[in-house]
Formats: C-alpha cells, sequence, structure tokens
C-alpha cells in the first residue's frame, strides 16, 4: 500500500476511528474501522511464548483448551547459548506462534540491561553487557518478523527494576546511557527493523518514558529514524498533552475502562478545543496503518502460522541445549557415570516455572522437568529416587497467577521463606534435609537442583537478596556432607550467590528457566548425551555487596535511583577493579577442551579484521564460543579494561581445527564523549583478546591508533 | 536361565518368601526375594498408555512431574485403522513407554468383544468381530514384548458388560464362546505370545473367571499351551482353594490389607496344614520366574525405554489420521472448503478425555483438541469461532478421578444428563443451544463435535441407551436447522444412535478417544491434509432395540446375563437378519474413489488362495481397506451369512492399480461343532466376498466344499 492511499485513508476517517485506532479498546487490543477494512491490532505477552486467552476486559483467562503453546527458554536462556541461530530460531517460533494464535504483534524481546543480580525481571533480560544483548536480539526480532508478527522491544528505557517501577526516575549519566543501555535497542531498530516498541514504566529525567520526549522524539525517531509503532506498556501513560506530543503511537492499559484512558476521550476532547493539533493524532494513525501494511493486515498475502508444532519443539530443545552452562567440573565428575540408583535431590528437579513469573507465564503445552528429564533418558534402568529437599511457598505461587488481575500497585514484597514461624514449618524443614541427606548417602550419583523459582524471579517485585532461599543453603551443605560426589545445578533466571557451596561441590551447572524441554536439556547435558556449550551472560559475583550498582550506585533508590556507577556494570567492574568474583561473565566449560592459536590482526578501512585458530584437542564433539574482548589503555580517558565486542560460536569434532574470522569496525573502540554528544575513538594503546570468556584471554595483541587516524 | 536354575532357586525360597511372589504386596507391585537376586514385578494401567504414580498402599496420585505420558489412541481407536502396521507402532510405544517408567508388565491390550454399544468399557476394546480382534491385538502385543515387556491380555474371558461386573455369571453356549469371545485371546496366546493375562471379574459356569477351572486350566494352559503368567484382575479373587488349584499365578487386589488376600497368609496357612500342596506354589513361582527371565530381569541385558519421545508422539498420530472414519460425505463437503470464519461448536471440541474413563485414564502429557487442532492447521489467518452449545455434568468428571479410591462397588449408575431440574439449568442449556445455533448461521462452514466424554465410555458402568446426552439431539438440529451444511464429528467410544441427524447431515465423521494427537488428527482430515481411511470395528445400529444382546439376548441381566443371540453378535446378526442399520461393520469412506477387479481363488492344500486388484480411480493419495468375508450356505449347519476373514491395507495413488493378495486357511470355513467339541468345516457352498465393508461387497466367488475334502 502506498503513502498516498494511506493518507487517502486518514482523510476518510472521523476523529472517533482515530482515536479508537491508538489505545487499547480490549485487555490486549485496539479498535478498526471496519467500514474502511481496518482491523483492531492484536497484541498478547510476552518473551517466553504467547500468552493465554484472557477476557476482554479483565484480566480472568478464557480456560478454553486451544491456547496451550510452546514454551520458548526465557531471553537470559537465550543469551546462554551466545549462538545467534538460536536466537534466530526462537524468533521463528515465537513469531509462528503469535500468528497460529491470531496475534498481531507479540510483545518481546525484553532487553533491558542486567544492572543488579536482584532484578525481578532479570530472567526476561539478556544480559549485563550491550553487545551480548545486541547481537542476540536481532537475529531474534527478524526471526520474530519474518512470519509477519510485529516484534515489540522492550522496555525503553531503563527499567532495570521493579521496585517502584511505575514512577521511579532512573538517574544515570549521559555516558553510562549511550555506552550501556541504548546500544540494544539501537541494533534492535537500526539492524534488527523491529516494528514497534514498548515504552517502559518508569520516568528518565522527569518524564514517563512512554511519553519522554528526549527518548522518543530525539533519540528513538530523531536520531535513530524508527518509523515503527511505540506502544506504552500496560498502564504507563500519566499525561495526555506528553503522550500526544511525545511519540507515543498507542496507548494500552490494565483498566476496562477504555474511554478514559488518556489517549481516548481526554485526547479527543483536546483535539477538539485545538489544544492538540489533529496532525499529531494523524502521525499516530499513518503509523499504525504503515505497520499494519508491513504485516499484510491491509492487503496482500499475509503468512500463516502455527503453534505446537513438533518443529518448534525440536527447535525449543535445540536452544535449551545450548542453553546450559556448566561452571565447575572437578576430575570430570560430569557427565554422570553409569550406576543403578541416581539420587535427585531438590524441589527444582520437579518443579514446573512455566505458569509463575507475570506477564511472561505460559499455559505450557507441556514442561518437561529434569527429574522427567533423566527418567526419559535413563529408561527404566535406572532407579532415579527423588527427595524435595526443600519445599517452596506454594501459596504465593498460585497467588501470582493472577497477579496481574489484582493490580499494577507494587505488593509488598514477601521477603524470603522463613516457614510460618511454627515449630512444625521447621521440623518438616528440617525433615526434608534428612530425608534427602539419607538419600545422597545411600546412592552413588547425586544431582541437586536448587536456585530460584518465580516466586522471586517475578514481575513486579526485586529480591531482597543474592541468597538462595527456602534454607537451600542449609540442605546443599548437608547434602555434600552426605555425599561429596553431588552435583549442583541451579536454575535460576539470575545471579544467585553461591559461596557455600561453590568451593566443595565438584560440579556445578547453571540453567535458566529453558523452556518446556528444558528438563530433558539439562538431563541430557548431565548425562553427556549433548556437551555443554553454555556461557554465562552476566558475571555471578560471590556477594551482593560487591556489585556495582549497590556498593557504588544506588538499588532500588527511592523517588530516584542513582546509576552512580555509571559504565561500570558487571564485568566492566570487576574487571577493571580487579574484583575477584565467583564466575566471570563469558565463563561455560566443555567436556572437551579447546586450544587457540594463530592470532592474526589486519587494519582496513572500516576497522580491524581478524582471524584466530581454534582446535579441539579433547575427545569428544564439542561447541566452543570464541570472545573477543577490546580493551583500551585508558591513556586520556577512563576506559573498561575489557569490553565486549565480538563472539563466534563454532562446532568441532575432536581434533579438529578451524580458523574463526572476526572484524572490529572502529566503534567497537569508541567511547561516548559526552562534551561532543557522539561516540568517538580516542588515541590510545588497545589490547584485542580472544579467550574463553572475560577472565580467561587466551591470546592477546595491541593495536595503537593515533588521533585522527 | 536354565529351568534348572529356575528350580534352584525355588529350592532355595522358604514359603514366605513364595508366598511373596504371587500376591500384590503394593497396589501395582509384587515381592521379590532381595537375598536371591529376585526383583519385585510391578505392573501398571493401562491400554491408554502408562498410569500415572500412585501411592503404593493407596490409590492416591503421587503427584510428582515424572509421570506424565504419551497419551496413546484407545484400543477401539487403533481398531478403527484395520492396520497391523500401526497396531505393532501403538504396542511399541506402550511397551518402551513401560520400560521408561520401570515397569515389567502394561495391563494391555484389552480385548473383549463389543457385544453391546452399552457396555463401559467398550472405548478400551476392538471390535464386536473376532478376526479383527485378532489380526489387531497379536502385532500390539509383540509390539509390547519386544521392548521386554509383557503385555496383559484382558480380561479373561467374557467380561462384556460393567453392570454387576465382580459377580454376574455370563452364560455363554460353548459355539459362541469358542467362534466369537475365545479367538482373540487364543491369538494372543499362540500368536502374540502374550507373556501375561489378567483373569476376568465375572463368573463363567459358577466359577470366578480369575479361578476358573475350564477357563484357566483346560482351555488356556491345556488347550493352548499357555505357560506364561496368569494375575487376576484387581480384587477378582473370592476363593483361596480355587485360585490355588485353578491356574492363577498372581493375586492382585485393591487393598492394603496385603497379607490378607487369597494368596498371601489364607493361602500360607493351607500349604501349612498340608490342605494345599506346596507343589502348586512352585508351579506358580516357576511361571513368575520364567516371565522375569524371559524380561531379562534375572540376567542378561534388559532394553531400556523411553517415554514422551518425538517418535513415540509421530507415531501416535499417524495411528490417530488413519483412525478416523469417514461416515458419510455427501456433495463432497469435506474437506472443508477455505473460509474466513469457522465456527466450531460442542464441548467435544475443546474436551479433553484423557484423564477420564476409570484405570484406563492417563496424566497425558499433553492433547490437542479437535479446536486446537483446527487452531493449529488454519494458523491464524482463518477466525475460529467456538461455542460449547452444550454442558457435561462435571462433578462427574472430577470424581471419576479418583474413581477406584472410592470403592469396587457397582456405583448407581447416574442416567444421561437431565439437568439438576431446575428452571436455571434449562435455561442455561437452551441458551447454550441458542447462542451455537446464531454462530452457525453467521458462518460459512460449521463443525459440530458432539458424542460421549468418560462420564458415559467409563469403567464400573454401562450405558443406559445409545442416546447422545446433555441434549445434543436438540443442539444438533437446531445447528442443523440454522445451517444446513453443518459437518457432525461424533467422538464416543462405543456406537450412539445417530438418527436425529443421520439423514439430514450432508458429512458425518467418527472418531474414538484418538489419544494426545487425536484433535490434529480429525482437524487434518477435515480440511484434507489426511485422506481418512478408517473403518468402523463395530456395527452402528439403528436403535438399541435392534441390537441382538437387547433383543434376543439379556443385558445386563440379573445374577445371570444369558447371551441368547450366541453367534449372532453385530454384523453376524444384522446381515444374516438382513436388519437395517446406521452404518454397517467395515463401513469408512475416503475422499478419492476405489474400484475392484479380478478376483481370482486358487484352491491349496492348507487353503484358499486369492487375489483381487485395487484401483486408485478418484483424484486423491487414499488408503482402502480390502476386507474378505466367507459366507456359508448354511446347508447342513446354521451358519452366519458373512463372517470377516482377511483385510488387507494398501495404499495407492491416483490412478495407481495395485493386486492384492489374500490367504483364507480352512478354518475360515469352519464353525464349533458343540457336539464333537472342535471346528470342522461341514460340507457346504460358501462365497468368497471382497469388498469396502460388511455391506458393500464389490466381488464375490463361490467355492464348493465336499464332505472329507
Amino acid at each position: 500500500m502506498t503513502m498516498q492511499k494511506i493518507w487517502d485513508l486518514i482523510r476518510e476517517m472521523t476523529l472517533e476511528e482515530k482515536i479508537g485506532m491508538i489505545h487499547g479498546q480490549g485487555i490486549f487490543h485496539t479498535k478498526g474501522v471496519e467500514r474502511l477494512g481496518i482491523p483492531p491490532l492484536w497484541m498478547s505477552d510476552g518473551p517466553m511464548g504467547v500468552r493465554k486467552e484472557l477476557q476482554d476486559d479483565n484480566w480472568a483467562p478464557k480456560g478454553t483448551t486451544d491456547d496451550y503453546v510452546s514454551y520458548l527458554p526465557s531471553n537470559t536462556a537465550i543469551a546462554c547459548t551466545w549462538n545467534r541461530e538460536r536466537a534466530a530460531d526462537m524468533g521463528c517460533v515465537l513469531g509462528q506462534e503469535a500468528r497460529g494464535r491470531g496475534k498481531d504483534v507479540i510483545l518481546a524481546p525484553g532487553i533491558n540491561l542486567i544492572r543488579s543480580p536482584l532484578c525481578g525481571r532479570n530472567f526476561e533480560y539478556m544480559s549485563e553487557d550491550p553487545h551480548l544483548i545486541s547481537e542476540m536480539a536481532v537475529p531474534l526480532i527478524r526471526g520474530i518478523e519474518e512470519q509477519d508478527t510485529a516484534a515489540c522491544v522492550k522496555h525503553f528505557a531503563l527499567n532495570n527494576q521493579e521496585t517502584r517501577r511505575l514512577d521511579v526516575d532512573a538517574a544515570v549519566d549521559e555516558r553510562a546511557l549511550r555506552e550501556l543501555y541504548l546500544p540494544g535497542f539501537e541494533a534492535a531498530v537500526k539492524e534488527g527493523k523491529t516494528k514497534t516498541l514498548m515504552g517502559a514504566y518508569n520516568r528518565f529525567r522527569g518524564e514517563h518514558c512512554c511519553h519522554n520526549h528526549y527518548l522518543l522524539e530525539d533519540i528513538l525517531r530523531g536520531e535513530w529514524g524508527f518509523d515503527g509503532v511505540v506502544i506504552s506498556d500496560w498502564g504507563g501513560v500519566h499525561d495526555t498533552m506528553q503522550a500526544a506530543e511525545n511519540g507515543l503511537d498507542i496507548e494500552m492499559s490494565v483498566t476496562s475502562d477504555f474511554d478514559q484512558y488518556c489517549m481516548a476521550d481526554p485526547l479527543a476532547e483536546k483535539v477538539r478545543s485545538g489544544e492538540v493539533s489533529e496532525a499529531l493524532l494523524d502521525e499516530k494513525v499513518k503509523n499504525i496503518l504503515v505497520l499494519m501494511d508491513r504485516l499484510h493486515m491491509l492487503d496482500g498475502v499475509r503468512k500463516s502460522g502455527s503453534y505446537n508444532t513438533k518443529g518448534h519443539q525440536e527447535a525449543i530443545l535445540k536452544c535449551a541445549e545450548e542453553a546450559v552452562v556448566l561452571l565447575k567440573n572437578e576430575g570430570g565428575i560430569l557427565p554422570l557415570k553409569p550406576v543403578k540408583r541416581l539420587a535427585v535431590i531438590g524441589e527444582n528437579a520437579g518443579k514446573m516455572h512455566s505458569s509463575g513469573g507475570g506477564s511472561a507465564a505460559i499455559k505450557a503445552l507441556y514442561e518437561l522437568t529434569p527429574l522427567m528429564g533423566l527418567k526419559m533418558e535413563l529408561g527404566g534402568t535406572v532407579s532415579v529416587e527423588y527427595a524435595p529437599g526443600y519445599q517452596s511457598d506454594g501459596e504465593k505461587s498460585a497467588e501470582q497467577e493472577n497477579w496481574q488481575a489484582e493490580s499494577l500497585e507494587e505488593r509488598a514484597y514477601k521477603a524470603s521463606y522463613k516457614g510460618d514461624g511454627s515449630d512444625g514449618a521447621e521440623e518438616r524443614r528440617r525433615e526434608l534435609i534428612r530425608e534427602a541427606s539419607a538419600l545422597a548417602e545411600s546412592c552413588e550419583s547425586v544431582v541437586l537442583f536448587c536456585g530460584l523459582n518465580h516466586e522471586f524471579d517475578l514481575e513486579g517485585c526485586d529480591r531482597p537478596d543474592m541468597k538462595l532461599p527456602y534454607g537451600q543453603e542449609e540442605l546443599i551443605s548437608a547434602v555434600l556432607d552426605a555425599n561429596e560426589n553431588t552435583v549442583i545445578v541451579v536454575i535460576a533466571g539470575s545471579p544467585v550467590d553461591m559461596e557455600v557451596f561453590a568451593d566443595r561441590a565438584k560440579a556445578i551447572v547453571y540453567s535458566s528457566y529453558n523452556g518446556m524441554e528444558g528438563g530433558l536439556a539439562v538431563a541430557k547435558v548431565l548425562l553427556g548425551r549433548v556437551n555443554p556449550s553454555g556461557r554465562l551472560p552476566f558475571t555471578i559475583p560471590k556477594r551482593l555487596e560487591d556489585c556495582p550498582a549497590h556498593s557504588i550506585g544506588e538499588f532500588p533508590g527511592d523517588d530516584t535511583v542513582t546509576y552512580r556507577e555509571s559504565i561500570y556494570v558487571g564485568y566492566r567492574y570487576y574487571e577493571t577493579e580487579q574484583k575477584a568474583v565467583r564466575y566471570c561473565f563469558g565463563h561455560g566449560l566443555s567436556y572437551t577442551e579447546f586450544s587457540y592459536g594463530d592470532l592474526k590482526l589486519e587494519r582496513r578501512e572500516d576497522g580491524i579484521y581478524g582471524t584466530v585458530t581454534v582446535k579441539n584437542c579433547g575427545s569428544s564433539s564439542g561447541a566452543e564460543v570464541v570472545e573477543i574482548y577490546v580493551g583500551a589503555a585508558g591513556k586520556n580517558v577512563k576506559r573498561p579494561v575489557r569490553e565486549l565486542k565480538g563472539f563466534v560460536k563454532v562446532f568441532l569434532h575432536p581434533g579438529e581445527e578451524r580458523a574463526v574470522d572476526f572484524r572490529l569496525p572502529w566503534k567497537a573502540f569508541s567511547y561516548y564523549n559526552e562534551e561532543k554528544r557522539a561516540f568517538e575513538v580516542p588515541e590510545d594503546e588497545y589490547s584485542v583478546c580472544v579467550g574463553r570468556s572475560v577472565g580467561d584471554v587466551r591470546l592477546v595483541q595491541t593495536v595503537d591508533i593515533k588521533e585522527n587516524e
């Protein structure tokens, strides 16, 4: 459809019809203009699959049997693969499932930076590093949009905590904003070509992000040239004038008084009174019609989708397999050796996570737990014996199912499980530990599944600390006492404090919420049927006090939260300050070994071209993530000691060697100069570091860059 | 393991150890003898998958997440495929899943003859015809047992009704017993080589079937040479002496007073007192040890299994696709033409059936409903709009989940749904019909899913009549009034009365409970993505009064139920008496057409060899079931006009022609001579009929057989 035709359509529309298109007329859709052949726009949560069907005017589920869907690995899990192909796959699955369910816009991916380990929505986000976020988000968005479904990248910007998320003002300096918090969104817009974007709940420099002039008009539409649709987070609009003027196209909210939304009757009134120009409205309607046209909703042939296909399940399994991170494997106790009796301990072994987390909750067609996965793989010949070891707070789980039905007011946070205070609960807790220890003692092999769940990795709340809840520390110690060969598997969407067991346990595995096949994937890794190749997308610090957001900056702040740590988030801080961490950014082991050699760099017009030889020098096939960091000596400008600027995942058979090529554009050497309001490459001595993680650099070469080069 | 070693083991055992092996020491297992390396024997329900884990001493579920399993098409559905390969596939899946769940014996298949449309367990059985039962059961059993899992063919014999099933005496003449009720079991033993067999609850000639001398000793072990293990139905043992002497090996029951079972303390007491010879006990233990040895439980390498594999799901889908029966398709209104809005009506469109039915209930990993299947296939481009149309009695559904936990006393049957008698319920019913009719009127295409569910197809109860419950007849009439192009899909495990719509509806489809992929399978058939090839394994009579068990014989009888109809069950009666039926045995249409020609027969030593040419003369690929019936003129002996003696399923592309070979052994011409107590082929004129169903014979040739030939 030509722009001319779109403007012709707009000219035929009444004010009321235009207003109907720019705000929610149901919990998840706008109104169309039937007489002009314009359909409503249907949206759906969320990153881990297509949300179940809800009533049109409230948050109660419809309860039919046709909205079970594929449950995808969380965005954190996808990031753990460090494989752009897996991200592309997951985008395709999500886009097809959304189309199959009749949706036009899927509210995904979530790409806010993981600033603190405590943010309740970290599991919906990807990383503490903007390069990794950008590289994983772009193929994910393209995958979604190849299916004639629009992605909706969220939450723009600085929604880095859940505490007071509706109003907190995120005070961050311009350099950190540009170097850390915006690059993912810029890549999503410029390279991913995302068709829509969601404003954040919080404020930035006084204005709410859903109608923030600097973010939406100056940067998004101005600097980046975004010509898609900006959708508010649900209930994120607070000011009719700002909403009209500052780049927002669609207002969505959580209540059913649709006509009372800012961009409904109140805005119509201002247009009628002349306070707001109708041209502003037409611009929004134009953006929406362009979106519909791009999705072939107005004419042409639109792709059809599907959901719950075997192909989707297989792609999800493949992603889940690559998302498992082997943190430690002393004496090669993994993969598990054949045994007659295997002890499986910990509630997370048998816990399903799909139905929790908030708006990302999924009505999964199925979810294979680790306990199920182990039993499926061990085929009845091994006796897999289970003890829960600890118990989460079931009431809270049941409650969260309807969390959004309650209210969007921040709920008082329930601190970590301390039982109900009665002797009975304490006795029960001890009994669970005793049972688990006895089982561990009696079995040759023990796997303990600990971690978090969606009582903690939860929209609307941040965690109170980094500790494992429900008395798990005591459980783990007791089980390690009972059997020193216990393998610890941590399932969590955020970093957790591992100090109580990290030195003692011989093997530690990390997995985020890894989708419907996640339990099978981790079982395959434990049994050596899949060679782990996941890498941490964030640092696991030793303790909360080590985290820059908590030690230097503020978290969660008050009316304002000040990011005093500036650009020193995550490994940028730990590496620069030489602060010891438990597991560094990019870390992840394999059952085989890789060696590096022959690093060569070549300067060209558009940057540095590199090549490095990687060899699988172990005895099993496996994939290696070659990570490329750039460090600046920091002669004139304070710079992090090392920043991720490239990575390549390469699969190698035993003995196989491959030359891995990479390119570092000049921007990879740049920093944001606040005075010049631009990125620039300062004269400096740079190091190009190639290795297995930010802390395991194998090869380094230096590059001198002169002024005005 | 040699028999010598087995007897050596027995000699080392104490009386108490032997007793522990021959009765339940948990709801689903016996006791092993650990000091001799003999494990317990683990059993599990049931035909449609491996039952969920229950507590060891009661019927409450364990509630862990590792016992979700593949939900297979019911035995009726498997029979609808008329394809031995599908039966073999389902056997493999069931055997592997049982092994994967650590079970030794799977209580399947159910092969009792479908004598009346009302039997509550018809869905667990296969057919009204012994040849079809035999041919489908044998590959199913072999498939199970290839996996080192034992099949347990049930219920031996004459468990043809649920009413008073624990005590009713099934009075059947010897000829009908031999010609109809036993051949399936004989084939299971002799050809299927089933390793175990379950006794029936009911009595036969005064003795309970679980310790019935004639059935177990004379026929099963004597005539057929069965050397496997006979297991009682749960709670089917009533007499210690009979149990000891009449061929039973393992007594299972429903209560937790395991030591009080007949074959526990009471039998031990009789052995100690000399009333029962210990040799009888040793024989049972020997049978059990032989079974364990055959399953490689004592030495050797036992196959490992798995469950919930993609391969299992794909095999289940393939079986489900072939199990859908197209009964009527006037004017080719199926497959459905492309539309923008499709109305889907009827609770069965969205109802999950896996969790009901009694002991066959499955904790399915997932279950695709027809509504889901249609939406998956239509991919978001067609608006699929749903109205329930009628409502089943949810309370009863919830109740049946724990039916076995209650008691095995026959429960009072709740007659078909009549609402709660209040005006509100009646008003609600009418409102549902109004809604459905309005939707049907507004859409181009309508599919109405009606039928039964496991409130009716239910262990422990028979249906009161053949009518559709919940006011469905009124609903169907109203929807057909609203839109004459409504396609009717009947989902039921038994024949139902279709008179109210069979003439009016242009298209009718039948599906039994078709497993976890059943909804997708029926959607694919409706949309023409799969060409239907299922055939009815039973007659659908016009009305209950037409059924021989009800018109000539008794059903459900009283203390005794007399099978006065003798050998005239199902089509043997309708065809012989030329009684009009709604859809005859073997009936099923295709989207293509097949022609038959060149029937040639050749007499050889071991029977008649035949060949017939079948051609796909339509325009789409499809599979044809070539059915071969033998009829005897009945000069000297009263014979059914026609009996199924062979069938071949053949897949043909458009225009493709194939010669189909078949063999009719002399036994195919025989009847059971009660005086001689043997099968014989009487001098007579026989017809060999080849066609699409018992009522659609395309080619006939006669064969004269002389006395003593």
